[in-house]
């Protein structure tokens, strides 16, 4: 097991742009709305199977598995939900690598940064153009934003 | 993907008992009650998480991976309902494996018999411990089996 410690934030300007490495994402949840979630995901050319449990606070454990992509595309039209599609930027910032998520389809409009970290107290400097912290956010989990996509729910946040 | 084709059967008596293979299981569910279902098992030594999902009469899609056991071990912890825990017998009739699940704790009592097939046509000829056939019946699923264990409705179904 992984321990998975990360905290998530909006982002508030186009300021983290830059040559970084890009890629394309689509993901979908195999379970509906419970603590644990197991997840397909497609990175690239890359497949994964990611179990998540519940933990509390920015601390989940994760069970990820690389998995043929030819499977999990097929496992994706078992998806109960739309799929996430997002392009995931690798933003480096003073040696902390912030994981920039700008979303597609449903999503679009939507860009969230996520740093991990290797305990929960770490320090973290957020540069000028990280916005509110919505780690403890329920509704900007991907598995909640498949099923309640930001499109339906944005006015009401802005 | 693997397409599983499986007819499962009811067991009469214990005619079938000889010295075959036998592996301890125990497995639990990530799912809770969706068409598709993520199993956890621990198999003797081994461990897999399968992906499982909807097709209609006796064919699956399966999707399995083996997986450290420590991983399984702590992601049966996650499970939601209780575990299954049963002795699997690996028993040859004729060229043909059927898998007799003898079922334990809270599903103690309960027999029954998997037959593998090649294709949903595939001839089957049943030996004569073999009972109902209950490939349809969703009562005797194993992810049913978790959330409604047999000692609960096994006098209803008598």
């Amino acid at each position: 097991m992984a321990l998975e410690i990360e905290r998530k934030f909006l982002v508030k300007n186009d300021d983290w742009r830059g040559p970084w490495a890009a890629h394309r994402i689509r993901q979908g949840y195999l379970t509906a709305g419970d603590a644990t979630t197991v997840r397909v995901r497609i990175d690239n050319a890359r497949a994964f199977l990611t179990v998540k449990g519940e933990c509390g606070g920015p601390t989940r454990s994760e069970y990820e598995y690389e998995i043929p992509s030819a499977d999990a595309d097929e496992m994706l039209r078992l998806c109960q939900s739309p799929l996430i599609e997002k392009t995931r930027h690798d933003v480096l910032v003073d040696g902390q690598l912030w994981q920039v998520d700008e979303f597609a389809g449903a999503n679009a409009g939507l860009v969230l940064a996520e740093a991990e970290l290797t305990h929960p107290q770490q320090w973290l400097v957020p540069p000028s153009w990280i916005g509110l912290e919505v780690t403890q956010d329920v509704r900007y989990r991907n598995s909640y934003l498949a099923r309640h996509p930001f499109a339906a729910w944005r006015t009401a946040a802005a």
